[in-house]
């Protein structure tokens, strides 16, 4: 028997707006049998970045068969492109061509456009194509669709600035992204980056020194910690408190990790 | 095989608060293959007005098999009467009579009281009918349960003053009514009343004009904008602002739409 | 056929923070036909009490046989254990033992550890125990598994003051514990313990008076109402307001109730 195909959700559309419900009603009308797992509709609106971060921690936890669709769309009826992304993996991504899937777009990705008139719907909005055009098209996908099908490859989907990490006077150069609920913040250094450095270290952030522990619990209530997250990558956190407050407008502001 | 029975939820109880879980956990009890969808956990509490707008948008857009469970609820373990409505279409609505089902109640609509002692629980709470009464009769509907078992036919549901829309002076006159997460504020004017219109508009909303367009996209940053939003509705905008805010105290506003 | 599955899932992540949605990847990858339902990600983080007592509201609405991942857990890093709680009902709670599970610890209860590596995985993050431990636990419990597997039983489970109410001086004294959404804050005195007081009573919070009710609609708008909530505890409750806003500070405030 086979299992149950799995559509997953990402949107800055408030989780209980309605409009999320709106496609999920059409996705299940579609797709009767299909799982539907939230990932967040709680993207500061239009806020590209953090969901194509959202999407890069959570995507490769579900099976590499699910659906993911995402609509974070500052450009909802502009002439912005419809899009599916297939990873090297044959995860499939649903959405807008507006950057928002920039972390599966590799070597051995395709991108489709949305264009075939048999599969995909003309939306009967000009401004949900979350419900109207992406939703029809994720449940199409999850009951065995070709994602060749939908359209032509293209060879330039919108990319975004992915900020990395670079060495520099033995130290590991990065910035600070975005922050989780906690007020850990996020950075460009990612496991990888840290794991050629070796004996103690030391982390400046924002004109802070930061202590780089393993665990939250390593820290002292209230001390600024650096620290490899469950995602990977650099964290700035303050135990049982706000790094996020404490670093006032941390967005883009550097940090350095090297030895003490 | 037949499919799954869904069953959406709607209620202002918080969607972290408990309250929903446990009426899932009656309705998976009730109805072990069910399918849940939340609608809605956040309207605002005790706005019976938002929660008849969510339905309207959301319970068309799901299978008409689907029974919808709504709780917003001032008058619980009042006199107020339990109710399932069934409209035309065959969508079955469970919750309270006060007028949450408003945009359901037509000449070919149903309502039914909730009490046959043969199916309807006498509630465990007298605060709590959405997880003791309601929760049980929706779990009931959707393994098959005939409406019509569930009590008396009654002619008198509660209905909200339902604004619309009428024509003055060669424009359209209507209200706004309720905002969403963007800050876009809904009216009472409807698609068909914009239809008739040609040539190019004007929109009056409390005091200001607001230029009419088709897409968000053919708006400036910041301006005040009006479209025929997803819902079939007039919607007062701001691209990337919110409408809500540069608006101020606008319930009940009056917008105007005519030749420019 | 046997039915799917269920897996309630309660932290203090945030809903839309990417981290239950990561944890339902794991449940999905490992448990297909899981049904997952969210008890709660809004816990105030670190809240443990309050996490406690949505548990003690929630899980005994779902049969029996579901499975409770729940993960406040402040010493996520250290040395604090991580549990499998089975009742005398046989319901499973998977999570740190830092008393999170206080209501399910009674005579008939066992509490394993999660060691036996057989089944438990090494975490593979120091942060994230929710995903990495604590989720495969839960699906391998709802695939079939037996808690005794999962290491040995344990005599001392971390357990939470769990504050009650005793009698003095013909009158019962508890405290106020948490507020919901809607204000209405909860108190340790349950309904067993006002049962045996007849007659007219009275209720004192915190230096105020509170008239008891048995429902929300015996109240005037405004006034500071108690009545035996929804969960089966005397809650402070002002209607159509917030006691917790009128109260103030008022976790740990006493409440008495005794003859007029």
């Amino acid at each position: 028997m086979s299992l149950p195909p799995i559509i997953t959700l990402l949107t800055d559309f408030g989780a209980g707006s309605g409009y999320p419900a709106q496609m999920k009603g059409v996705l299940l009308s579609a797709a009767p049998d299909a799982r539907l797992v939230d990932i967040s509709h709680d993207v500061l609106p239009f806020d590209v970045l953090t969901g194509a971060l959202l999407l890069e921690a959570c995507a490769p936890r579900f099976p590499p068969s699910a659906v993911h669709l995402a609509v974070v769309d500052p450009g909802v009826g502009t002439a912005r492109r419809p899009l599916c992304v297939v990873d090297p993996d044959g995860r499939r991504f649903v959405g807008p061509d507006n950057g928002l899937f920039t972390p599966f777009l590799s070597q051995g990705s395709r991108a489709h456009l949305l264009a075939s008139r048999d599969v995909v719907p003309e939306p009967a909005s000009a401004t949900f194509h979350g419900r109207d055009l992406f939703a029809p098209v994720a449940a199409w996908l999850a009951r065995g669709g070709d994602a060749a099908r939908l359209g032509p490859a293209i060879g330039d989907p919108v990319q975004l600035r992915w900020p990395g990490a670079r060495y520099a006077a033995g130290r590991v150069e990065g910035e600070c992204l975005v922050a989780d609920r906690f007020g850990n913040v996020l950075t460009s250094v990612r496991e990888a980056d840290v794991r050629p450095l070796s004996g103690p270290l030391e982390v400046r952030v924002a004109e802070r020194r930061a202590r780089f522990v393993h665990t939250y619990g390593q820290g002292e209530r209230g001390e600024l910690l650096a620290l490899v997250g469950s995602g990977g990558r650099l964290e700035i956190a303050v135990r049982e408190g706000s790094a996020a407050r404490l670093l006032g407008d941390f967005r883009g502001a550097p940090v350095t990790l090297g030895p003490a």
